[in-house]
């Protein structure tokens, strides 16, 4: 095998700029020195809600498993697992567990993403060593990271095959229920969703735009100054972006405090950390 | 634009079966739907602590976090930020606080991960209104999540286009310092360093076996009983690939298990609860 590391580049297209223009609602203006397919699967993510009645080929599991496997992972600890469910009746109890979205009935698989540390754990068991490391949220922070390194993996593999997707993060409203309901042992937490599926081309999701380039990229220091004449932009942006959807045009900034308002506003989660400690995690 | 996904597929190519074997050590046994550049990005990653004496491309930087910025974020909040370092005084005191690594001081750009509480924080103080919700633990662990998933886009995206990366875990021993240094306000978490530059072809780092599938994909349950087999197995690959690279033959659960022996292996990460009290996360 070849040790160079490979790369595939074309020309920047016109293509590459549209898609960078609807990702950020407005031009992109910085330069641009290259561009391939996987940018243009990168740049065109959407979170799909509504999937086609199409099985996966046969198959498609374990490749996006392979790819999520291929992420880093703290130390080559690989502190993750995940549970995927295609029965019908085990998506519709999940389903009831995280606010009742249509999605995780509806899509043909729905993947729970865990942080595992029951397998390291076991392992010193078998091997009659300490595992106090464990207890620590150190180690359950490295457990959360594998895990969203390894999904994120594996939605650019979907994505890039033509499927889709959508993260569950109401998952986490009943962690005890969920845990139950996928038999985790002590010290495995369900840490997100994924609905997978291929796209309901009749109802398409639109890419949606993001903060302006300069509010999440500092350099040398962070910089909060700067940020709230580009957030009074994205409120424009956003409110043009709600209205070309039929929502109403709130912008941003007051759609994303009404979820951090009042402890109530979390829908349950408040209650996680109680949650954790009930499945095990110490969080030292 | 085209609302429906585009997507890239070629024909399932011998080099595809090599990259799956690769990445697990033995041969690939399941069906293999289709293939592609992107999948061949992902499966061909690899951490890498060797530089190229080669500075990045103008605009390199700003294409990474628009991949990023591409990424699913819960509820767009959008609670990440990310430090770009490029000032090699800066590099060497970020190393210093992350285990002396010498890829800190040696990568052309070291980027800081941020979990960032703060500037929907200043949003609720322009507004007026209550921000309870980023007192609790969920709070942390979206901006955690959101950090994690952006940063893999933004490993994807540089190793597509021949460009190569390491995170730096180390970047959590002192968080206080490292928030110290690059001028973070309260409720902003590092959390993780990572490592950007052409690779140096003279030192490849070559692929790492990771654990066999059913270790980590289980259906419909968890499924503990079936680890036991495929993890001595995977000990008898990775010490076979231990012995490729000239170190020690000790495999995976040994290695894995001094991690977690005790307090002190945590190598002052078990102080990490502490450390986000004092950056004002209360974790509720």
């Amino acid at each position: 095998m070849s040790t160079a590391t490979e790369h595939e580049t074309t020309t920047v297209t016109a293509a590459a700029l549209r898609a960078l223009e609807a990702r950020y609602g407005m031009p992109w203006n910085a330069p641009l020195p290259a561009w391939n397919a996987t940018l243009d699967t990168l740049l065109a993510h959407r979170s799909v809600r509504n999937y086609a009645d199409r099985a996966l080929p046969a198959g498609t599991l374990e490749t996006l498993i392979a790819a999520a496997q291929s992420a880093s992972t703290s130390s080559n600890l690989q502190t993750w697992s995940v549970v995927a469910v295609e029965d019908p009746e085990r998506k519709a109890r999940l389903s009831a567990l995280a606010a009742n979205q249509s999605q995780v009935r509806e899509a043909p698989i729905f993947l729970v993403w865990l942080a595992d540390l029951a397998r390291l754990e076991a392992a010193g068991e078998r091997n009659a060593t300490g595992i106090e490391g464990l207890h620590y949220l150190e180690t359950f922070i490295v457990g959360m990271i594998d895990a969203a390194l390894a999904a994120q993996n594996a939605v650019v593999a979907l994505e890039s095959l033509g499927m889709s997707a959508v993260y569950i993060g109401a998952i986490r409203n009943h962690p005890e229920q969920v845990a139950a309901e996928l038999g985790l042992p002590p010290r495995v937490m369900p840490v997100f969703g994924m609905c997978v599926g291929y796209p309901d081309e009749t109802r398409p999701a639109q890419v949606k735009p993001r903060l302006p380039q300069p509010v999440v990229l500092h350099r040398e220091q962070y910089n909060a100054p700067s940020q709230e004449a580009s957030i009074n932009q994205y409120d424009e942006v956003t409110r043009a972006f709600q209205t070309s959807q039929g929502q109403t045009a709130a912008g941003w900034t007051s759609r994303s405090l009404a979820r951090w308002r009042s402890r109530e506003s979390l829908h349950g989660r408040d209650r996680l950390r109680a949650a954790l400690n009930a499945l095990g995690f110490e969080l030292r």
